[in-house]
């Protein structure tokens, strides 16, 4: 939670992608851009937007944010009434990178432009296939492998293309896409990524998260089911089950930490279901304690779900710096230590000789919490419980989410009572299973838990894991 | 709250400068960048460091953020073991503006860089007096005056030649000042602008704010006094009276909105504060309600004090948006109500159907409160209750802080009955005075009213307000 | 010659490219930084490098100069002992563009970056042909055709299946290709396009131009023949003749206007051709005048030979200035007719009350002669005698010139007799082909004349036009 | 003259600035920016505006090319109908450099824009008495100075107090000085620095070159005389001899090498003189060669006076790149030998087995011309016989050029016979002082020789010369 931007440090896993799309509007790209900071938190790495103009698809992408990406004078260039937007968590540092999206690319069918969420598992076995066969590869996104099974596919229409190449990739994805004329939204079998379709006006309305459309002043419709895919054109919006509904397994962390609080997925607030794992964290794991702090900002809602149910006082006892951010020039060897204190600092008047339950969502690698609970003590804590909003994390996600390898995560490796060792806290504790998934409105709703449980709904082909590492 | 940076909007009095000072470190100026950082919250529109070279003072400045003015290449340049530095919030939104600081230059005692927050009331007429005598003036600072009148003085001592000046010059202040050998920081007589000492290992520190000291892994001493200069140089710190102690006024709204929640003013934790600011809001004026919710960030604590007060639930019910900001894009007329709406959104699970108290800490306006009330409201709030955790805003401040002139302070134009109707809400209410003495501590410990009352302690000349309004 | 810059205005032919490539030097893409700072005038639109890293081919590249698109940060990041490095003009205006080179894709032999310099006339039957078979199109450069025709060989070899490539595009080109363990350097079987190959101590160069490899330090070897194909590797040099020669036709425009003076073409001396062609011009088309001025930079050669075969005085008529560049902001309405002036002025004391001999590299659409003789008309110029250094220029290029639709062309359109009068001067006069091909080294050498006869070397497919309008 | 800009190498002095003013034009500020362009020959390191608005002067300024410093929207912000201008060679390389002009200050008469081209003498003895006096000093110009003689001032008029403040300074100087409501033009009372008046339509013009008023289609007036104040406002313009003429003493180095050949100065066009200085050099110093060439560009006018005195082919021997510029990345240790030849070549077919006359206009240090001697060299030079345009220049300039100390001035410390053996020359030759005036129109015309012979119209205080080095 120190910072969700790279260059600086982050105890998170990080999300790599947000993707929106509008059609209809006349204003399409200026909107795109406004839903593009909205969707921000989702990826910080880089930005773009293609845009359907008069004559062919239009698009620009860059690295950094979408302040930094998109000026007012580009932004008149993409004119058009149709549009998609993406934003991207990049793992690299390079200032060479290239695999911003949206993709964009001409075939046989016409030009089409790509953006997605989440991770194909087999992109690098269909990647060997393609090159086999005579297809070159100009990212190193699977997003790409996407584009050459369409464009290779005979079938008549684009939406059967489509359909076609969706039946030779898996993982979890969530995916659109524009043509000259058209918007389609798609999203895998298990719908393990979100996307939503929302109105504004006359205007459709795609995106990762709900708080697109508010930002706007449009409205939510319902989210895409899984397998589903919507073509919205000039006729107005249909809908198909591309292909057979897997199963529901949509990715709990979305709820514990990707989306942003006032989105809706699965038909629950993100707020609300934070809250709630803070309650049941809280009758799963009480402590004695005179207060209740949230690492800010993403456990601010478990802290006071906690809080709440055990009657505790919620208190505010960090303070995050708003203006540390990518640019952000790190201390030397000798000021090294700088780099957590200028992001985060406690509030000793609140903390001073209390006995403080500290929530975060989720420990990666524990070394930010390492540093949080040494900063709490020496703010005066006399004692630390951690509480920990989600169950450990002990498998590597192959759909999307870039965590570390599994020698990494310290949970895989390490005991609970070895964790809190190594962190420093007084007592650690994490919700159980049933506990998150009821928290999340049972399981029945339909989760992914490969990441803690290490069953994988769709099978990861060898090498997977390595496509997950170095092309998100 | 909407957001503390020009440009987009703001329901806020905008505070001018933060300053910030430290003598005998090797990378004084690498300690005063991340120093701004954390002060970057007072300050948005231009950065500046002076730091005592080797053989003369260098410096450097822009508009900007801290971390868009300074790079590697430009802090590398900036060597030295003394600094200060400075942020500031201009009113101007010209890209010809040429009032950054610290004002550098050179007079009969040598080099000096000086660093200033605050106002000085009288600085139009001893501009005039001093343009008359031959004076040169190449900025619209204030600060500039002060140059003057040290340049001027026949003293044999910078120290002496300050204290003379500083007889001639009314307002609130906090300076920092560098020379060739040394550091000095000084307050004004009624010590209306904060200014703390610290140290850093075997380094003296000087800030705004103690946050400042917190976020080097430095520690807070003290503050300095009202009239008091101290001066740092190889022989250590040494402190005078400059001028005698005129009462004690600290600006309150330092509490109410200025300063980061981890800072100590007057001894108080600003939090801590804030959170009592609300509980004595709740007792004298309660609200039937469901929860209570805070605007983002500088309310929550305020609303968090008035839900315990009341044992009612604290909420999370507006999310703002961090990555709309000095670079966001206006939406043109056909989009203009989207500004609001992309910087914050309510959460509608939380307030649909309920009685909501809704937490801000001023109103300046009224505008930005009537766009978040009109938000609840389409998010499906039943009641909404506005409290606000400070008095009516109803005079022009001549300290420091830039607000609008009286004719666009609501509170100086409407009864609290026409505000309400103005803005929306189903009720409001305001702290009485003694109310918010007490929550800072009490009367005794010395706040400027002047906002709240319009008495003023120094005395304001005529065509001050001009100034105030065109030369922060 | 106004300027080579877009965004300005241009009298000029424009040739979209210089290629450059280095093999088996430690600081290979810092030489290729600064062979491309050699070959800037060949391109200022966009500029780029790959290297062939430890692991694999990295690239950087971007819209502008090429000191604007790399810096130490980039270059130091592009580590490698080989690279290949482009620089191109671009005719769109649009800051959209993606068109950069070198283009670097993977395909079923490996990693492959590739640089073009020259057209292909047949890029868009192909491009038809591999979407209808399912290859998908990410830029508009015809280089992409070559790609894809590589990758979908069913050679073993990358030799082999570029040359099986090779035998399916037409057009004139030269290209650079780098794998992760080898460059390659090709050119057209006609040699419309020039390629070098140098040396500079152990390593091998290859350049669009030989004054790449004097910027070097390095040692020019020979030219790549018509149709050849060398392959630079650990075990040193090979080549091969890829295609059959067809004749020999290099672009005589290179001798005109793109290449340098200081380079060598066809074995002769660029600068040494050019005044060659200004006294076989004073030879065919003498003219009773006080003096010779020629156009600023790439006539003054031409206006040389012109007056020391007349044995009259040569003369700076006209001052350039080095300082309107692509950023220059263009004058409004009102203030049109600057344009000119500020990039040229005439030196009223050396042309009042003469006659003057004015010497131009070529007449495309006759604005620029025009702007011309007006400034020396109103310098007090008495007689303008207008001396072409090549033939008319009546026929589109489809071999990598980007000129003007035919029906812009002035040549195309009107008499010599209708172009004097258009222009405003006193008697114009062009060279005849057979006088050009003498000051070239004889016919023998062989030259590509189309732009002057319309007889194509190369058959011109139907639509090849349009491509070379919208894709160079 | 491989470079006038910094960052690079030169073998030049160095002018330190151009001045341009304009009154009673609708595109003031517009004009300028294009004129500045014009002068920018003059200075590269920074660039500045000043305009009369309609309230008061705005101004914006900053380091860099004119191009770079300003944009369409800071020119749209400059809106009013008189402006000064100014560009500025720094001979500091630092990125903290804050002397940019114009100087823009308020004063007891209003506020007052001042760009300066010059040096003041007195300036260091000045500064000192006016700190003595309590003035402050905010950047290291000498304009300071000036700036605050006039603020302190009792004269009840801009012209008088002007006036007052000239009579204490001494050396070599033009001003442009801007007030709410005219535009004033000065010169020093030797005239050493240039002024010229020009009109374009119903506007005045001032500027240090005439080819600025060329570059907007204006016309050349006359000189501003030595000592002469023009004043132009609504009522027209007017004329006083604000210092009596001291003599004429036109700095001959604005011939040699700073103003643009389509310039006049002293009624004479620049070229003309450089190609007389050309003739009178081979008249004094004929060379037994094959052929003559010049290092471009300001050398080839003299180069080709040479060639037409003897009777020798006049070459181009030397090729410059024009696009190594301030941004070029200087190559590491290894690769340090480039940096000629990145930036110069030599044309071999041209100067192989030649006799070859260099023709250079001046040797300052020495360094650069033995880079250029070992290039021909290299290409196959025979015989090199080294003519330099000017005299031996032995001395440093006090009144506005940039030299190093005396001890780095090769002329002053060797004779013609070791700069010869230390360049690699076969022989080396100067003109005659009276050569040099015979090429300038003769000695009545009035020149200043300070750097030829030491002798000082305007004598140097002790410390000038520091003056000079520091803070130019």
């Amino acid at each position: 939670m120190l910072t969700e931007r790279p260059g600086v440090f982050s105890g998170h896993p990080k999300e790599e992608c947000g993707v929106f799309g509008v059609f209809g509007h006349p204003e399409a790209a200026t909107l795109t851009h406004y839903a593009l900071l909205t969707l921000q938190h989702r990826g910080q790495e880089s930005a773009g937007i293609a845009v359907a103009g008069e004559r062919e698809i239009l698009h620009h992408k860059g690295m950094g944010l979408v302040g930094e990406v998109f000026g007012e004078r580009v932004l008149k260039e993409l004119s058009g009434r149709a549009a998609i937007g993406h934003v991207r968590y990049s793992t690299t540092g390079s200032s060479l990178a290239v695999n911003a999206q949206p993709l964009v690319f001409r075939h046989r069918l016409g030009a089409l432009a790509l953006g997605h969420n989440g991770n194909l598992v087999n992109a690098h076995l269909l990647r060997n296939r393609l090159e086999a066969e005579g297809s070159i590869f100009q990212t190193s996104l699977d997003t790409e492998v996407l584009a050459h099974l369409v464009a290779r596919s005979k079938e008549p229409t684009l939406e059967k293309a489509l359909t076609e190449a969706l039946q030779q990739i898996q993982g979890g994805y969530a995916f659109v896409l524009l043509t000259e004329r058209s918007l389609l939204g798609l999203r895998d079998p298990y719908g393990i990524r979100p996307l939503a379709l929302g109105r504004l006006k006359g205007a459709y309305l795609l995106a990762s998260e709900s708080c697109a459309f508010d930002s706007l002043g449009g409205r939510f419709i319902r989210e895409i089911e899984p397998g589903e895919m919507v073509v919205i054109d000039g006729a107005g919006i249909r809908s198909f089950q591309a292909l057979p509904v897997a199963g529901r397994a949509l990715c709990l962390f979305e709820f514990i930490y990707f989306a942003r609080p006032d989105s809706l997925l699965n038909g629950l607030s993100v707020h609300s279901v934070r809250k709630e794992l803070g309650r049941i964290l809280a009758q799963e794991a009480p402590a004695a304690a005179d207060l209740v702090i949230g690492v800010p900002d993403s456990s601010l809602s478990a802290a006071a779900g906690y809080a709440e149910e055990l009657d505790l006082p919620y208190e505010i006892g960090l303070v995050k710096n708003r203006y540390v951010g990518r640019t952000f020039i790190q201390p030397n060897e000798k000021l090294r230590n700088l780099a957590v204190r200028l992001k985060l600092n406690a509030l000793r008047k609140v903390v001073e000789g209390q006995r403080v339950v500290l929530v975060d969502d989720s420990i990666v690698r524990g070394t930010t919490s390492r540093h949080i609970i040494r900063l709490l003590r020496q703010a005066g804590a006399k004692k630390i419980h951690l509480r920990i909003s989600s169950a450990p994390y002990r498998f590597p996600c192959y759909y999307g989410i870039d965590t570390s390898v599994i020698s990494e995560l310290i949970a895989s490796q390490k005991s609970v009572e070895d964790i809190r060792a190594e962190v420093g806290a007084d007592s650690l504790a994490y919700p159980s299973l049933e506990g998150m998934l009821r928290a999340a409105g049972g399981r029945e709703r339909g989760y992914c838990l490969s990441c803690f449980t290490g069953t994988y709904h769709v099978p990861v082909p060898d090498g997977a894991g390595k496509l997950v590492l170095e092309e998100k």
